[in-house]
C-alpha cells in the first residue's frame, strides 16, 4: 500500500481493496502514516464517498483497533445508541426496562457536547455515581446487574478516537459513513449481540431531516448486519425536546419518574418501542418491557445499578440528593396554544446556563436546567408559566432569550408522531 | 478566518473571501495552521476548484511570501516557461535571442524530475557553470549581460515550495489552478514584466491533450494578466522529442548548434516562435528575434552568459570539453518510414541511463543520452542505426528495450504541426 496512491484512489472516486484500507488505517493508528495524508483521504473519502463494502471495513478495522469485549457468555446482551438529541435521557429508562426483562444491558457512553446532554453527564448527577471502571468491573456488573454504563473506553476502538479527532479539525466530520462508521465501531467492540439505534430527526437532533436520518439508519444497520449483528433503527422526532426536562439532574428525576410509570408519555413511547425491539432482536416476547416497568422491577435494577457503580440508590426516593439550582419562571407574553418548542433553542439555552459544554473537557453544572411546564398542544393564559429555568444566574438572560425564542404560540398544534420510522 | 470553517467553505463548493485565503496560507507558512488542514483544504480545492479569483489570489500570496525582485529598471525584463518535455532545450536558444535583441533575460529554472530534464542540470555540462547565486549577481548578472539563469531561490515564494511539498505527498498534485498557480507564483516573484509560457502538449508532456494545456495555458495567462504582467502562451507539440538530443551535455551541444544556425528545424521554430511572441510583449519588432541568431549576437550572448555564470565559454566551440558516455547504435530492425517516436519512452531511456532523476536530489550523469539519428517522416533500412545511446553501461539494455518501443515504423508519417495553439 502505497498512502499516496490510496489517496489518490479515493480522490478518483474508485473502491480500495480491503487490505489496503487496513494497511493506511492501521499504518495510522502506529503513526506510520502521517495525519496530513490520513486529512487528505478523509476529505476525498467524504466528497467522494465510501460504498457500503468499503463503510463496513473501515468500521471493522476501527473496531478491531483496540480492545474487543466478549459479552457472548451473559444471557441476551443488547446495546443502544441515540444519535443525540435535546433532553434525551432515553437510555436511563430502556436500559432498566431491558434488564429487568432478561437482557444484559451493557454499554458505553459519551458526555454531552454542543446543544446535546451525554447520559454520562446525566448518571453523574447522582451522588457518588462513576462511568469510569476497568473492563473487569465491567463485566461483573454486566453479569450481577443486567446493567451497566460506563463511560467511553479509550480502550475500545482507539482508532475511532484519533480518526474522530482528526475529522473534528478538518471539517470532514458531517459524512454519513463516517458517522456511521464511527458509531457502530465502538458498538462492534463494546460486543453485544443485538442493537438498537435511536435516530433522532428534526431541529434537536443531528440530522434536520427523515432522508438523511433514513440514510444515517441504513447505512448503520447495514454495518452492524454485515458484521454479523442483530440491528434496527428507530428514527425518532426532535422537534421539541423528549420530556419536560432539560439539565442533568432534571433529567434523571425526570427518568425515574418515568420508571415510576408517571410519565411523561413521549418518553415512555420511545423507551417501550426502543426497548420492544431490542427484545424481538433477542426472540423475546416484546411485551416484557411494559410489565417491567409496570411491575417496579425496571426501577429495582435502575436502583441496583446506581448502588453498583458508586451511586446513592437513595436519590430514586429522595430527590433532594440530586443538585438544584435556582428556580426562574418564564412566562407566556400571550395567551394562545402552544404550537411548537423548539429543542435546538432549548439545548442552546441549557447550555448558556452551563449545563452543556461548547468544548471538550469543560466542566458542566448539574442543577441547572429547563423544565417545560407546556408542551406543543398546551393551551396557555398570558401570564401564566411556560417554563421554569434553574440557573446559578449566569447566563439566565441568555437562555431566556433563547426559550422565548423557542415556544411559539398560535390558535391549534398539529401534533406529529413520534416514532416516525422503522429500519 | 477559522481555519474549521475554512476549510468547511471549500468542501462546500463555496467562493473563499481574499483575505481568508491570505489568512489560511500565510498561517501554513508560519506554522500556526498544521498541516493536516491545509492537507484537507487541499483535496477539497483539488475536487471542488478554485474559482479565477481564488487562483489569482493564491497565486500572489504566494508570490509575495519570500522575497520579490524588482526588475523594473532593467530594459525589457522578460521571462519564459516551459511546462516540460524531452529534449526540451529552448531556454537555451531563446534566452541568448532575446538578450541580443534587447531585453533582460533573467530567469530562475528547476532541475529535471522523471522523465523530464531541467535547465540547471543541462547548463551544470559546462564545465564551471554554477546555477546557484545571490541575488546581487542575480541582478548584476541581469543588468551586465542581459541573460542569467539561476537556480530556483528557496527565498521566493517559499509558500509554493511549502505547499508542493505538501500536494507531492497528498495526491493533489494534478490540478489546474494549483499547478498554474505554483508555477506563475514564482514567475510574478521573479519579476519580469513579459512572461512567455511554452506548454507542452502531447504524450511526452504532463499535459496529454490539448484540451488540459489549453486549460492550464488560459489559467497561467489569466493569472499573470490579473496580477499586471504581459503573458502569452504557446501550446507546443510533445509528441516527438524536441530536436535530436536528449540528455543534459547532449542537449547543450544542440542548442550551440541552434545558436550558429545549424538547426535542428524544429527546436528553432519553437525557439523563436516564443522570442517573438516575447519581443511583442515588449512592442519590440518580432524580426529582432531572427536577426540575433542570423548575425552571431545569440551565439555570443551565449558566451557571455557561461563566462559571467563560471562556465568555460571554449565549450561554445569545443564541444570536447562537455562530458560524453560511451556511444552505441540502436539498430532498425526493419525498414520503414519513422512514424512516430515516443518522447515518453526516450525520456524513460534516458532516465534509466542515469541521465534524469527518479526522486528529487539524486545525482545525474551529464554525459549520457540518446541521440535520434532518425526522427518522423524519415526513411530507414533494415540494419541502420535509429539512434546512438550514450551510457556508462548502467541501464543500457532497459534504455534499448525503452528505444525500441518509441520508434514506430511504417508506410508512411503524418507529420503534425509543432505550434498548435497562441492563447
Amino acid at each position: 500500500m502505497n498512502p499516496v496512491a490510496f489517496i489518490r484512489e479515493k480522490r478518483e472516486g474508485k473502491k480500495h481493496r480491503r487490505e489496503d484500507l487496513e494497511a493506511f488505517l492501521l499504518g495510522y493508528l502506529r503513526d506510520e502514516v502521517p495525519d496530513y495524508q490520513v486529512a487528505a483521504w478523509l476529505m476525498a473519502a467524504f466528497l467522494r464517498g465510501l460504498d457500503p463494502e468499503e463503510t463496513l471495513w473501515l468500521t471493522e478495522t476501527m473496531a478491531r483497533s483496540g480492545k474487543v469485549l466478549d459479552l457472548s457468555g451473559l444471557p441476551h446482551p443488547v446495546d443502544k445508541h441515540s444519535s443525540g438529541g435535546v433532553g434525551d435521557k432515553v437510555s436511563l429508562v430502556v436500559g432498566p426496562i431491558l434488564a429487568a426483562s432478561g437482557c444484559t444491558f451493557a454499554k458505553m457512553s459519551g458526555r454531552g457536547l454542543a446543544h446535546t446532554g451525554g447520559t454520562i453527564d446525566k448518571l453523574e448527577s447522582v451522588p457518588g455515581w462513576r462511568g469510569e471502571m476497568t473492563e473487569a468491573e465491567f463485566l461483573e456488573r454486566a453479569r450481577r446487574v443486567g446493567l451497566v454504563i460506563a463511560a467511553q473506553s479509550p480502550d475500545l476502538a482507539p482508532l475511532d478516537g484519533k480518526l474522530y479527532a482528526l475529522r473534528d479539525v478538518t471539517a470532514t466530520v458531517e459524512s454519513v459513513p463516517l458517522i456511521a462508521s464511527s458509531i457502530m465501531s465502538k458498538k462492534l467492540a463494546a460486543g453485544a449481540r443485538s442493537i438498537v439505534l435511536d435516530v433522532k430527526v428534526g431541529r434537536g437532533a443531528f440530522m434536520k431531516t427523515l432522508e438523511e436520518a433514513r440514510l444515517l439508519a441504513k447505512t448503520m444497520v447495514a454495518i452492524g448486519q454485515g458484521a454479523g449483528r442483530r440491528v434496527r433503527a428507530l428514527l425518532t422526532s426532535m422537534e421539541a425536546p423528549l420530556g419536560r426536562a432539560v439539565g442533568n439532574a432534571l433529567e434523571v428525576r425526570e427518568a425515574i419518574g418515568a420508571l415510576k410509570g408517571e410519565g411523561p408519555g413521549d418518553l415512555l413511547e420511545v423507551a417501550l418501542a426502543l426497548a420492544e425491539e431490542a427484545l424481538k432482536l433477542e426472540g423475546l416476547d416484546p411485551a416484557l418491557a411494559r410489565k417491567a416497568l409496570e411491575s417496579g422491577a425496571a426501577l429495582e435494577k435502575f436502583r441496583a445499578f446506581l448502588e453498583a457503580q458508586g451511586g446513592d440508590p437513595r436519590a430514586v426516593e429522595d430527590f433532594s440528593l440530586l443538585p438544584l439550582a435556582e428556580e426562574h419562571p418564564l412566562l407566556a407574553e400571550r395567551e394562545g396554544v402552544v404550537r411548537e418548542v423548539d429543542a435546538y433553542k432549548v439545548g442552546l439555552a441549557v447550555l448558556a446556563l452551563g449545563g452543556g459544554r461548547k468544548r471538550k473537557g469543560e466542566p458542566i453544572d448539574h442543577g441547572v436546567g429547563v423544565y417545560l411546564l407546556q408542551k406543543p398542544g398546551d393551551r396557555v393564559e398570558r401570564g401564566e408559566a411556560l417554563a421554569l429555568v434553574y440557573h446559578r444566574r449566569r447566563g439566565l438572560e441568555e437562555a431566556l432569550g433563547y426559550l422565548r425564542e423557542a415556544y411559539a404560540l398560535g390558535e391549534e398544534a398539529h401534533p406529529a408522531p413520534l416514532v416516525l420510522e422503522a429500519i
